[in-house]
């Protein structure tokens, strides 16, 4: 199933999406409705044309903020290099719930406050329930599904500050969406290609494969230290090719579109606004 | 005006404190509702007494994260040493909103997650309505009120990860309140005196007119980058005494006692568990 948030013809709500339409479930409902109720009790309506639907971002105020696994893939800790290397420990940062928008948002900062504007592309995991110390053979049956989210980052104010807190969370910060697939669509997440382009040039290009920790361990261990909930989302981390690792750096810039494609959830798009 | 969420005879509410008593405010409001609408629009019912009621945390689950000032204290910021010395930038670092728990609530953690847990004696500042990019002249109106945060942290946790996210963020690592006292009641929030005590010994004694950014210039920063909300709380930093600064370190253990006490505010109370 593919979930989504939508706007049509001045109504919202969460739907269902089917090949190019969505089914808009009864009124009034949120996604974690959604999701703690399940899709049958809701009634379905008449579907609508996924095309001219606004899509929001599916989870728009996770209970905390969201919860960042830092240098997971390998070639992206050797690509930060010096200042970080590959971590031994878990890295765990968070983006304010405030920076969240959705697919086809803009991505809007100044260059007072950063000239390093850098993408992440990350698979995104949805939590379905709460829980606390999750031992990792059971930590599936507390995920929901899958997303896609842009860790957009200002390189300088991540290195100046030393918590990466700031830098990761202003406004418009968090790409993310636009569908959440249920996990029961993706036999395998760490068998997925993700992908991101600026402007259509391919910039990173890897495998879930490829994470140091899966998400059975970052479920484990992040809920060893705290109680994870509905709704809560966890960034896995990005591979290799972000902005800061080209020599020269290839930052965003005014009028940039970012892309990032995961195989079997989609494509997130936004694009860059200098003011 | 002191404000309480508190719970008495089973009946849980919003009040004011006034003396040994506390003024219900009618049914069923939050402390968020209060903040918006004002304490005039409610009814008061029948004071009840205030040693009898249970205190909850009067913010439970702010929209996000807890937002953290690092090394605010000069003192502090020497006494963490060599690590990490005095940061001329602003360093923000959040705790999940998850670990927040009240007055006389227990802070309860394995020793297979930490042996070195610590105390934070922090004035904290309650935002009270929503802001963006606020100059610090305006700062103050953005301000609700104080209470008094107690910002628990995992030192082996705080320095293995490099992010503090995880090393602040377990379940009961927030102790905040119990009391939020309205800014008109305090002249200056830079002339508070801020003590900590553990089983009745002092460790922490300094003045909130040590810190080295103020509560404008912190309002100031943060907003730069993101959008403040009502109900958020940023935690202010902390003076020298926590236990990492003695020689040798006096962490907290099985039983001990943690008192915060703030002038003006009041004190905040939480034991520790060791399971």
């Amino acid at each position: 199933m593919k979930l989504v948030s939508y706007q049509y013809q001045k109504k919202s709500g969460i739907g269902i999406v089917e090949g190019e339409h969505v089914i808009p479930l009864s009124d009034g409902i949120s996604m974690l409705e959604v999701m703690e109720r399940g899709f049958d009790v809701y009634a379905k309506e008449e579907p609508i044309p996924l095309q001219e639907c606004q899509l929001f971002s599916p989870i728009d105020r996770p209970r905390k903020n969201i919860l960042c696994v830092g240098r997971n893939y390998y070639d992206h800790a050797l690509e930060m290099g010096g200042e970080q290397g590959v971590p031994e420990e878990l890295v765990v940062f968070t983006k304010a719930s405030t920076s969240i928008i959705g697919h086809k948002d803009t991505i809007i900062v100044s260059h007072n406050l950063t000239n390093q504007l850098d993408y992440e592309g990350e698979l995104a995991v949805i939590i379905g329930r709460e829980g606390k110390s999750i031992p990792k053979e059971k930590a599936m049956e507390y995920v929901f599904g899958y997303t896609i989210l842009n860790d957009i980052t200002a390189r300088d104010l991540q290195k100046k500050h030393g918590q990466f807190f700031l830098g990761k969370s202003m406004d418009t910060f968090c790409p993310l969406g636009p569908v959440i697939v249920t996990k029961d669509e993706i036999e395998d997440p760490h068998q997925l290609m993700l992908e991101t382009f600026v402007n259509g040039e391919k910039r990173q290009s890897s495998s879930t494969s490829k994470m140091m920790r899966k998400i059975e361990e970052l479920i484990s261990e992040i809920s060893s230290v705290l109680t994870l909930e509905r709704g809560d989302v966890i960034a896995t981390g990005t591979p290799a090719g972000v902005g800061k690792g080209f020599h020269p750096p290839k930052f965003l810039k005014d009028g940039d579109q970012v892309t990032v494609k995961i195989e079997k959830i989609g494509e997130l798009v936004n694009n860059v606004k200098f003011n």
